[in-house]
């Protein structure tokens, strides 16, 4: 594969590299960085088209402000490529999301240039305040910027900071990309309201700037200058922004570095108070397969410069997503009361499948995860059957309002949990670890995990019948195991697991996807001479009693396996073991959870062999246990 | 004590009737509305303030509105009092907050007019839309009404609503009830702007509305329809609202039944999308008490009605509150770099103590925990030590904040987690039960809970030098036990626990609280010949192994208690016995934690008998445990 020719970009070490270039050359540098983003992408595929929006604004910002002292905070930081390009990280791009490369977000322990990681959305606003804060009382640390999208700022979270940052009025800048496209279209009244600031042409306003524009301006700029300066002038209706107690700036030309280059100056030069610079670019800017694209290769798999073509995987089974959304179709048919909620991933979680069908029906209500759980709550509450679809890593955003707005009041709100367990790429943020544990301490609520494609049909007819209270069913990333499916799901009897291999030694307990790994472990196990049980709880809540008294009673030892943290299946295993006295005479028991410490990125199978979770750890678990390998039993140590 | 005479309102079986007076005796039955809810509460305490700002509003509401069939939601739910006395519950209203009394929220088990129930804010948007939804898709429900405060729109939650209600354009109502003063005074951008709006004098708005307002009027009404008309014509200028996409009408005086009646009827005859009615009001209002107090009698003591005079408890010891914001002061005096964040509750979390000391160091960001939490992480990652200050229940709003950007980056915010466990009158939507268990699992946290007052000192120093990571202490609502305060905290060794009494037969470990009932079933049980060890865990994370390892190997029986759901602390104790081996042998270990249910309002003292939670349970516990008492193991049954 041959790499592009930078020679201007060859010469940046960092930043201050930047500093010393003319406007000229720093124009040049985009392109080149443009076409070193792209070119590095196809080799390890990722976030290209957010990347390729802010290549610019990248080189503009870096240029402008003094990072890292000023502390530049990324939203979401998917599209922090260029940046990492700019900052030291050139010689690692080609590592990005994969196991020991760079991260494909923002990380704190990467770089100094990521004062604050990322990678669910709309935080920026307020961890840079934080910054801002820490400057003002005396930290070392400079002006805080931060990088928002048009979807992520739709957010009730970056609401609440640009709120709250209104009303400090302290020095900071909050950029906002434009594209009017975060993952998916954005929805919502925000997104139209920035269509018709775009709309009204180009304006550039600030209080503070109105007057003596051009002079501080070096003579080459003059020109951008007295071109702002008018913009200046234009339309004086203040913006919702400036109702926030933001100066609003924009909407500028994110592609054009002269305009960028004179705003971002002048608001350095004069900002006293908070300042929000509106920046219009193209998501997929500069690489023509990208724009026009749908999905603008938001996230691409590896893919040919020349063509655009992404490779593909071959996957023997259809993905645990998609065979969601069509059940969810299936019984949508069915019921016509069964309406779908999603917070900006229609198609990440399928339900655009079901809005095919039936529009009118799904409803995205952008990134806003808190109203989304909520507004179901208010649909279950007037009578129809929601299924709030959203994956374990952003359901908790929406923590508060499944436990007083769902679980508090019995609601039969149906929540399919996508994601669950770990992610690949993605990394430790998007892991959805939580989910087990926060759900099933509460009241009322039925809590299940798909071991396959066909079970998680079964699991989207069992929500869909249930009406006795919530009802939540997880289910992980990428393709399914490949079994037959069914025509149609049924419904499961609630609180019931099932036994897939009777044996008498060791009784291997799973919840959700671990099974085949169990059933794996079990065949090698038999294969020693040790007679093993292998059982799918299905039901965290309520839990099979019968079934775990079963295992409990007539097992040497009992081994219980999830893709979650500590407090969610073992947990209700333990404290129903521990209540009805079955380890009062002694129970060998080994809950397997997701280990108490951060996983990065890899590829799932690599992260979850780094969390102890195969069937080649199931054995040597199962094996010490029943005093088969020498160094038995370990006391506890400190932690 | 002397009822208020109220003739009209003896009149009133429910909303029905209040729909054949005319608006003069609608009128009049609102004052003798207010006198009936500020003689019973003067009786049972409670949300007095909130509830006489929405007398006239609750009158107008049920009299325009064709409750219950049309769904009125009140945002929190404190303010219901008018309503339910109003809505056939009149006979009970002076058993608000009382054990088997009426809920001091709307509550859906309680009426049919309380169609969603609340308690924390900002909820009511989301679930109005989702009845307008249930409408149009054919269900029986008719319109559906939000009331909502200027401090709860103000949170991400509302406004994610409000966007998603704006894009969604479906006929819906929301009234703002405005009275810039939430429970303290409001803060940040969007309180201001109402402010603004408000001061630019009166204003209806409605372009639906602009013609033909007087005609549709009975005669009666058409003086006030007339003024209504002519402020429709005042000022265009597009609200915020106007922007997000609602028909804005106000600011009208919500005292004023003419202007209420005229405004509700027309908006209800008219409004084919959403509206938002900015209506006026104030808290306390037309009892001068409550009207000239700072806090508006927000929440109130019984009192009497004649001087407003409240009862006074005689607690024996300061609260944990005031404990924590005097330490609190304490370290922030020693240490430039303390600062503390409240998500609007500065005397409740008493932080208040800290901002009279130091108020450029205490930030109040308003309802906003998202913000709040991710501001703190700012502050933390710019070299700041951020305590941030948030009762459990409401912390759930932070939770991804907490795990994505506090415990993934290892940022050392310190969180004060003040009304942990049950709460007494607030009831279940306030019970401080989840924390435990959605802070153990978090990589790098340190979890703490303080068995008494003293103890909550040191916990305060411990976090105060505690820079390895973040760090978390919980406390309960109310009076300390009354133990000698030292000078000051002293920061306690990470990850050890203490020994109060040692025994030989039976451990008790607390987590807590319970230390106190530890003790005293410690004392009942040795009257009765057994031998008891009493050990205050102090962490849950990280765990004192030694210790546990102690307690498991030298007693015959080992209880783990905790105010809080499974999960928490006894899954710890259970994960880290079960890994290391030491209930292969047998152990006697019960796990004692709040029940699988819901347990309403009541005294702390009562709540904590229904949960089994006391000294005497711990003993029966403890006997059943060890074979003292005949019915001794129950084999689990099916949940």
């Amino acid at each position: 594969m041959t790499r592009p020719l930078t020679p201007t970009l060859d010469r940046i070490a960092g930043p201050a590299d930047l500093r010393a270039l003319d406007d000229r050359t720093l124009a040049r540098l985009a392109g080149e960085l443009r076409q070193e983003v792209i070119s590095a992408v196809s080799q390890t595929g990722g976030h290209l088209g957010s990347s390729l929006g802010v290549v610019e604004l990248s080189v503009a910002i870096h240029a402008v402000f003094n990072t890292p002292f000023d502390k530049l905070v990324w939203d979401v930081g998917h599209q922090c490529y260029p940046h990492k390009v700019l900052t030291g990280r050139r010689d690692r791009i080609r590592t990005l999301r994969q196991k020991d490369g760079l991260s494909g977000f923002t990380k704190r322990d990467e770089s100094a240039h990521d004062p604050f990681g990322a990678a669910h959305s709309s935080t920026s606003i307020s961890a840079a305040l934080g910054f801002a804060v820490g400057r003002d009382m005396g930290r070392p640390t400079g002006d805080a910027i931060a990088v928002i999208g048009d979807g992520a700022i739709s957010a009730g979270m970056a609401y609440e900071a640009l709120n709250n940052a209104g009303h400090e009025g302290r020095r900071l800048f909050v950029i906002l990309n434009d594209n009017e496209m975060s993952i998916a279209p954005p929805v919502g009244a925000m997104s139209s309201y920035l269509s018709r600031l775009y709309a009204t042409g180009p304006m550039v306003q600030m209080k503070s700037l109105a007057e003596g524009f051009e002079s501080m301006m070096p003579p080459p700029m003059r020109d951008g200058a007295r071109r702002a300066r008018q913009l200046v002038t234009g339309q004086g209706a203040g913006t919702l922004f400036d109702e926030l107690g933001f100066d609003y700036m924009g909407p500028i030309d994110g592609h054009d570095m002269g305009q960028l280059l004179t705003v971002l100056r002048a608001a350095r030069t004069r900002a006293i108070g908070p300042v929000l610079i509106h920046c219009c670019t193209v998501k997929g800017k500069g690489y023509r397969p990208a724009e026009t694209a749908d999905c603008k290769y938001h996230g691409v798999a590896k893919f040919d410069v020349a063509t655009g073509t992404q490779a593909k995987g071959t996957p023997n089974a259809p993905s645990y997503t998609s065979v969601f959304g069509k059940a969810l179709t299936e019984e949508a048919a069915r019921d016509p009361d069964i309406v779908a909620v999603t917070a900006a991933m229609p198609s990440g979680t399928g339900v655009h499948i079901m809005a095919e069908r039936f529009p009118g029906r799904v409803f995205d209500v952008g990134i806003a995860e808190q109203h989304g759980v909520t507004f179901a709550a208010g649909m279950a509450a007037a009578g129809l059957k929601p299924f709030c679809a959203i994956y374990s890593t952003f359901l908790q955003r929406g923590y508060d309002q499944v436990v007083h707005d769902v679980a508090l009041q019995g609601l039969p709100v149906r929540f399919a949990i996508d994601r669950a367990g770990l992610v690949g790429a993605d990394g430790a943020t998007h892991a959805g670890a939580y989910d087990i544990a926060y759900l099933s301490n509460l009241p009322g609520f039925t809590v299940m995990a798909a071991a396959d494609e066909a079970e998680l049909m079964h699991m989207v007819a069992t929500a869909a019948a249930h009406e006795a209270g919530p009802i939540a069913f997880r289910y992980p990333r990428g393709a399914g195991t490949g079994v037959a499916l069914p025509e149609r799901g049924e419904a499961l009897p609630i609180g019931r697991g099932r036994v897939l291999r009777e044996g008498s030694t060791l009784a291997l307990l799973s919840y959700g996807t671990l099974l085949a790994e169990a059933q794996e472990a079990a065949a090698m196990l038999e294969a020693e001479g040790i007679s093993v049980t292998v059982a799918d709880a299905r039901f965290a809540k309520p839990l099979d009693r019968d079934l775990l008294t079963q295992l409990a009673r007539h097992h040497e030892g009992l081994i219980t396996l999830e893709t979650g943290a500590e407090g969610g299946f073992g947990s209700v295993v333990l404290h129903a073991l521990a209540r009805g006295g079955l380890l009062d005479a002694g129970l060998k028991i080994r809950p397997m959870t997701l280990p108490d410490r951060v996983i990065h990125q890899a590829s799932p199978a690599q992260m979850y062999e780094e969390a102890g979770l195969t069937a080649e750890t199931i054995r040597t678990t199962a094996r010490r246990l029943l005093d088969r390998e020498a160094g038995l039993i370990s006391l506890p140590g400190r932690a």
